[in-house]
């Protein structure tokens, strides 16, 4: 996997724009530097070597596509939730300003599909559509996050779906895109899709969880960041929905504070979820995407060698630090 | 023509989206059903029929991802130019808000590409490479737009390829993409390509000239709307690199009024124009364009009745009523 990544890394950090107009490519420049694991477009050459493809080269554009695309939506993400800092770093809109950072973004995004239009041609119908499909689902999760921020309440199964387009549908489709360039078969690649799919939802349980009870020495953020915020994750969408009805006065009051005029807040959130078993039932349904995602691999029809290094990747996410 | 026009305008105004999220999809269906000519999706089916194309079938999706193309960068564009009004109704971003606008456009762009992806798949390669190619061409003609607008001088080739970025190059990608569907060689796309991004030249320095000289009575905007507002149109950059010093101040002060303190702003700068002659000089650029375009299509080597269409077509919108 060590050695993908390395491909990876180098492939879009040696991606060349033009020099002009500044305002628009420098921004591209930017945010493909920022870093990070680069998961996405990895999972794209290790879907391709799960399916015996050895020729990375054929694989790099659709894998450059993901990440381009990954790093459209958080330009234009970080724009609408008007989010100050990403990986640490000032965010497009706010080193340059919004207008920069819509069209930085749509550029992007241009640039997503000018790679994978570089892949076999024989394929192009296949992963085009891919990747218009997954696309078209991470803008419907992202609306459906900022319709629910000025919701007072949600259902579980609104709150699945949301994560699911928003997060998870990428991981499904970046293998996806391996898989087709490597010649699987729709039914290997329902299922390579479905593994990532799993994963990336309980991925994002798993991130809910660590928000309330992740280590303080080793979690990246500030614990209770959610809570503080009234951030509608599984632990709150779970709680408003199996509350009785004394408590949901409490916890509306609580809602009602914030965290400079009640320091409570954060423990007595997790006062309530200790008494309703809300983190049991949040890594009770974290274990059964786990599970479905384990499960998938195994159905996929490749030497189980092959499927070592996608199994490893997958336990690494998933066992983080609590 | 009419019966092209027929043709796209069914398949744009009977496009189905999903109902849901509708704060994603209801701004993508309003967008589409503003109306307007068509003008860009009906020269990707005129381009088709020039080189012999019977089935328009095989166009349509070609023509609508141009349309959905094009309306992506209305919203974007009118969000970012603050815009109130596009063709005479709310913006998308005046009757939702700024972040329904980015991600209702961003979906419109994906929308686009999903549309070609249903071409032949022959030319698949090909379509995708002139749709990525012009749509990086038309945000940078947006940026450099946005970067003009706060310089103090702009020089005349600075102008003319801004606007050919931002308007001409859709035009010729349009036709071209016709052309591409049509089995057309590269020698006979680029000539229709051509002929469409001269044609777009000789427009848009006619919507300059009408601005300032348009009739009143049939010009549907303000006359002298680009003067009160100190727009950088081919008039103002070429009276900018032409006037002498003495003028330069005069013309300063002009710029420097607004309409409401000064309601001889719009007279007092045609004067200036009258004295350096920059209509002539507007006019005879535009018809340097116009005998350009012409030329190409001149070149073209297909029977002369199938290019009446498009030689009808482009006299129709150069020789606007002025």
């Amino acid at each position: 996997m060590q050695h993908l990544q390395q491909l990876v890394i180098e492939a879009i950090e040696t991606s060349q724009f033009p020099e002009t107009p500044s305002n628009l490519y420098d921004p591209i420049r930017y945010i493909l530097t920022l870093g990070g694991k680069r998961v996405r477009p990895v999972l794209t050459l290790m879907a391709a070597e799960l399916f015996g493809m050895q020729e990375m080269d054929e694989i790099i554009p659709a894998a450059k596509a993901v990440e381009f695309f990954h790093n459209f939506s958080l330009i234009h993400d970080d724009l609408m939730d008007k989010a100050p800092l990403r990986r640490g770093k000032t965010t497009v809109h706010e080193k340059w300003d919004a207008n920069i950072a819509i069209l930085s973004g749509d550029g992007l995004l241009v640039k997503a599909y000018e790679e994978i239009s570089k892949c076999n041609p024989i394929y192009l119908p296949a992963t085009l559509k891919i990747l218009s499909k997954v696309a078209m689902e991470v803008c419907e999760g992202q609306q459906l996050d900022m319709d629910y921020e000025s919701r007072d309440s949600l259902t579980m199964p609104e709150y699945l779906e949301m994560i699911r387009l928003k997060t998870s549908v990428l991981l499904g489709g970046a293998l996806q895109l391996g898989a087709i360039l490597s010649g699987a078969d729709e039914q290997q690649q329902q299922l390579i899709y479905d593994f990532g799919e799993n994963v990336g939802l309980a991925f994002q349980l798993q991130d809910d969880i660590l928000d309330a009870y992740g280590d303080p020495d080793t979690f990246g953020k500030i614990v209770g960041g959610d809570i503080m915020i009234n951030k509608k994750t599984f632990l709150l969408v779970k709680l408003m929905a199996v509350i009785s009805d004394d408590d949901k006065t409490v916890l509306q009051g609580l809602l009602d504070t914030s965290i400079e005029t009640a320091p409570s807040k954060v423990t007595d959130m997790l006062a309530l979820y200790e008494k309703y078993e809300i983190k049991i039932a949040a890594d009770e349904l974290k274990d059964i995407y786990t599970q479905r995602a384990f499960e998938k691999m195994e159905a996929l029809n490749v030497p189980n060698d092959r499927k070592e290094a996608l199994l490893v990747l997958a336990n690494n996410l998933l066992v983080r630090q609590q």
